[in-house]
């Protein structure tokens, strides 16, 4: 009988928010007339933008007539987005990225975790704790993880702590890691980083060899002008990082499907032999022999995300998204909940009252709100006590739940 | 500096369309008068059915509202689809397959790739030669492949010769293959198998222990009752196979993108403590972890593929780029030419004339006719000697490259 990769059995037994759906599902059929507000997943609720709208429409007619139907389109995206993007998202903000580096993608979630395929299987892998489960589970699957340790930790993993002391930016580990993910504004816990905090992580990938594998998804919900919305904008970045962007939180495409990686090719790594290999090569391979291009009404969609009008549209939808926190952190703080992040980011990440832990809150509200939020400790041991509410609701939703959660005591 | 995966280094130099597309690009520089017809890369060229566009245009339309907007889907697919999938390409033949099987992805080639992460990275990989390039590449990313032998092939991959004496059919392997790669209606040889065929695999594999990965992305092409179109049809085959198929060629989604993989729950493995695990739970890990479904848009339109309407469309489709296939066949046989392929599957496989190498008859195709083709060469050392034609160019392409050809002497 054929082996499995038996790595998968040492994962936690069921991704963070299949268990969350199966709780609220439970719960639901308990209490068939309760009207349940979900603050947890980090999934929009706001409709695609008029100029994306129109732009998936007339890419729909061009696949209804053979002279202007589409077939395969190049792997790495067609040359108008490819283009759009280099020029908007980074040379107008001074950072030098290539139209040829960027790699268009069905979703960051793969690529986050793909990336992985083009180092070795040896290569040890550093992550925030708390984190996006993601990175982590990739890890594990690709055999990169070791051992589990019983605490829900992993031998070979280096974890670096968050914690509330250092504004939840993680500590440089000690250890030499092949690759290091880095996730601002931060998924969970809402934080960001400022340049000075970016340049260190730049400075110390050079001293150690490391690869950073920067995931910019929530990028577009940075207001505050001194902060860099790409690790491209820190003198360097380009010999030491990848990026990973999105437009699902950008302008709406959760359901619609659209991404991108940055690979520049001045990033290096080294094989068995000591020689440096351009790991641009290396991921253009993987992306032309694993994967055949993104759908060619959706990349349209995407480009109309530069338009002036798309432009317009994207801000008043974040702008949206960014009341909504500033409403949650505002209707918190006064019932005398620590609440941090939502400010240059859609997550705010909230500390359970009373020394609660992470599930028992989250049953608390779920049970006593009818209000749905994730748990803290779904992202790694670090991440127990807190909750993460995501500000992507709609607006009579978050107003409702806030006021619902005004009703319980702060305990 | 972190270490790479030096098995992307034992890749051969390019991926073999790349390489026809630099040559055709550099021929047609030089001939920029040149009107180049290319039956080379398997690409549909005709318009999306109508029934498709509606519902495209729907699904579009619902993503401007946000009562009907949506975010995230099921990372397995919408059940409206997966549903329809399993009543219209399984059970209306009599092959048992359950909605919660199949998993709804972006694409075969991804699929057929992504596969053998489920597997241990010591599983033994079977594939015929000629064969689909991915199977084997993903193989070597995978770093299942061993060592290169310096001609095309690698140390640990069981190679399954196919001749034109035994009807392009693979032959048993001798060993013990963990995995074994089949597509039929074959691409490139254009082969189709019989139900005893079939059944012959089956019972290998529940002999040997094998999973079988049957790919059928061109099963739409099987005019033939008596021919199989679901490996599901053959008795036992949900204990042994995995079955990939696509929207791709049936419906012409080569640029919208939408596949599907069918992962029966009778179909294991076992773990390095010789414990026995159901693949299907593995699959829908990975799909949960490193996926995040297809657009909402494009699950709608493969949907329309299973309406009334839908259906007709796509009978005539197919019906378009098989009297292609029979007018290439018809065209080129009276000329001397040695044809197999093109009865129940979209792809042709020429014998070179007077022993010319694949590359070689390529050139002259290419120089003297402006045609396209792919060479044989290009899909392992058994396709020396054979230039693959596909159907799937537009009606008055097809008929002028005939005629062009016609004007070679078949030397």
């Amino acid at each position: 009988m054929a082996r499995i990769n038996d790595r998968y059995l040492d994962l936690a037994a069921g991704y963070l928010f299949p268990e969350i759906g199966r709780r609220v599902a439970a719960f639901q059929k308990a209490h068939p007339s309760a009207r349940i507000i979900r603050l947890g997943i980090g999934d929009v609720t706001r409709p695609l933008p008029p100029a994306v709208i129109a732009a998936l429409l007339k890419g729909v007619s061009e696949m209804a007539e053979a002279k202007t139907f589409r077939g395969y389109g190049p792997e790495q995206g067609y040359a108008f987005l490819r283009e759009l993007i280099a020029r908007h998202d980074y040379r107008s903000r001074g950072a030098e990225v290539d139209p040829e580096e960027i790699f268009v993608s069905d979703g960051s979630k793969c690529d986050c975790g793909n990336i992985q395929e083009i180092f070795s299987p040896e290569a040890r892998v550093a992550v925030a704790d708390p984190v996006y489960p993601v990175y982590v589970d990739s890890t594990v699957m690709g055999g990169r993880a070791g051992a589990p340790d019983g605490t829900g930790r992993f031998g070979r993993i280096i974890y670096m702590p968050c914690t509330a002391a250092a504004g939840f930016l993680p500590a440089l580990p000690d250890e030499t890691p092949d690759l290091i993910y880095l996730c601002f504004p931060n998924n969970p816990t809402g934080a960001v980083a400022s340049r000075e905090e970016l340049a260190r992580w730049v400075e110390f990938a050079k001293r150690k060899g490391s690869v950073l594998l920067f995931d910019a998804a929530y990028e577009a919900y940075i207001t505050d002008p001194s902060i860099p919305r790409s690790i491209y904008e820190i003198p360097g970045a380009r010999e030491v990082a990848i990026e990973f962007r999105s437009f699902s939180k950008t302008a709406g495409f959760t359901g619609t499907r659209c991404a991108f990686t940055v690979v520049p090719r001045d990033v290096r790594g080294r094989d068995g032999g000591g020689r440096e290999v351009a790991l641009h090569g290396l991921w253009s391979r993987r992306h032309s022999t694993k994967f055949n291009g993104v759908s060619y009404p959706v990349q349209l969609g995407a480009a109309a995300v530069y338009s002036d009008e798309g432009k317009a549209q994207v801000r008043e939808l974040i702008g949206y998204y960014l009341e909504n926190a500033r409403l949650i952190r505002k209707g918190l703080e006064p019932l005398g909940y620590q609440v941090h992040g939502g400010v240059n980011a859609p997550y705010l990440w909230l500390r359970t009252p009373g020394g609660q832990s992470s599930w028992d809150f989250f049953d608390r509200l779920l049970s006593e709100a009818n209000v749905v939020g994730t748990p803290g400790s779904g992202f790694g041991p670090s991440g127990e006590g807190y909750l993460r509410l995501s500000a992507f609701g709609a607006r009579e939703d978050v107003e409702e739940a806030i006021r619902r959660i005004g009703k319980l005591d702060a305990r």
